[in-house]
């Protein structure tokens, strides 16, 4: 049978989610964890693969085993052999045809920006510290031209190679939430870096160093070379998948 | 001169703010910074002595060095030298007769609850979590109860040895910020282990273990058998201070 299993966990102590085959990512220990209970190999396919740094409240990623329902007592043993910075939050009986990335309908990601003089104790692993002054309308501006079918080759990290780079964006945009700016942002799928590489690109339309013509472009070039840096993993989270 | 330090730290990785001559606490990483810089013995007070694994947004401490006008580079280059669990937003030339305990005239600390099934993997070094089902408007009303001077003896942590127990609270409540509740509470000064006493048995009212009576009754009782067990020390942030 299949089982589906919903994730939140802090990524800084990993290398990302995908196995390395150095039992230091997040696939890893949670794999190892279910071979413990269920006293057999185990292979876990995740939607998304976060890298090394990033967050997810809600990760979703799908195995096989021999039956066994999955009850909330599974759920408690999962996390208590787990360690304390991967947590389930789900673990649900799905069909066989299920697979938690090519199933997935929509994923959303927020990132996280603390705009302020000095940088934070507290969140210092959970986002990214801007001390510029920042202009956030017009990076509203800016980010709605995000919406809709594109081609993000601009905004795709280097050293990847997928058939398509055209992607849809169903929505994006910047919210207040306490004391940070976050960039939230909904999709079918993304191309590797895509989203730190736009929030970069998107910082520096704040800082006016792009007006909105010149961002037009950057999206329209197709040239990684022409977009902002990468924004660092760590202000990064990974929210939501829905199927 | 004298100097003031406005404060954020995660108390996690430490043993409280207290000095024990072991350099794990945050006032030794501060004074061993602060004596790098300016070459000389640093004697640290802080406003409020917080528990290992407190963590505090504005903690407020003054020290005495030679002549040296603090800027922005001072600041700077405490941060660089610092962890990164521990930052200094700022530092100000005050009078000879500033005392950061003395002469503090209010407290501000919060205490953040996780109250749903599961725990948290993101927060779990920030927040107390709570999967009981929990009556908020009772603990409101609860909570409001301590509201002014009272004998707080109650909720004194044991081996404490304080002349006078009675401390009046200027406002106090519950609060609802995103996925927590967070508890605020504003005095001039607490007692030891207060917060987390109070906390711990305004949840007791939430489960339905004490009512409103029975929460006056522990009040007045000042015993400390009384009332109910003391929240752990993550969820517990000291705001702000005001002079």
């Amino acid at each position: 049978m299949k089982i589906r299993l919903t994730i939140e966990y802090e990524g800084t102590n990993y290398q990302g989610w995908q196995s390395q085959n150095n039992g230091q990512t997040i696939q890893e220990k949670i794999e190892e964890t279910l071979e413990k209970i269920l006293k057999n190999k185990v292979s876990l396919m995740g939607a998304s693969r976060t890298d090394s740094g990033v967050h997810a409240r809600g990760q979703v990623a799908h195995f096989e085993c021999f039956p066994t329902s999955p009850n909330i007592n599974f759920v408690l043993a999962l996390n208590s052999l787990l360690p304390r910075d991967i947590r389930v939050h789900d673990a649900t009986k799905v069909s066989d045809d299920f697979h938690a990335q090519f199933n997935a309908q929509s994923k959303t990601y927020a990132y996280y920006i603390l705009n302020r003089a000095l940088p934070s104790a507290v969140s210092r692993n959970f986002c990214y510290w801007v001390p510029d002054k920042l202009d956030i309308s017009l990076m509203q501006l800016a980010g709605a031209l995000l919406r809709g079918v594109h081609d993000f080759k601009s905004f795709q990290g280097s050293k990847s190679s997928v058939k398509s780079t055209v992607r849809e964006v169903y929505e994006c945009g910047w919210y207040e939430e306490g004391e940070f700016i976050v960039f939230r942002i909904k999709a079918k799928g993304f191309l590797k870096h895509m989203i730190r590489n736009i929030v970069g690109t998107l910082l520096e339309v704040g800082r006016g160093r792009f007006n909105l013509v010149e961002f037009q472009d950057i999206l329209d070039a197709k040239d990684r070379t022409r977009a902002g840096p990468t924004a660092p993993p760590q202000g990064l989270f990974l929210e939501r998948i829905v199927y």
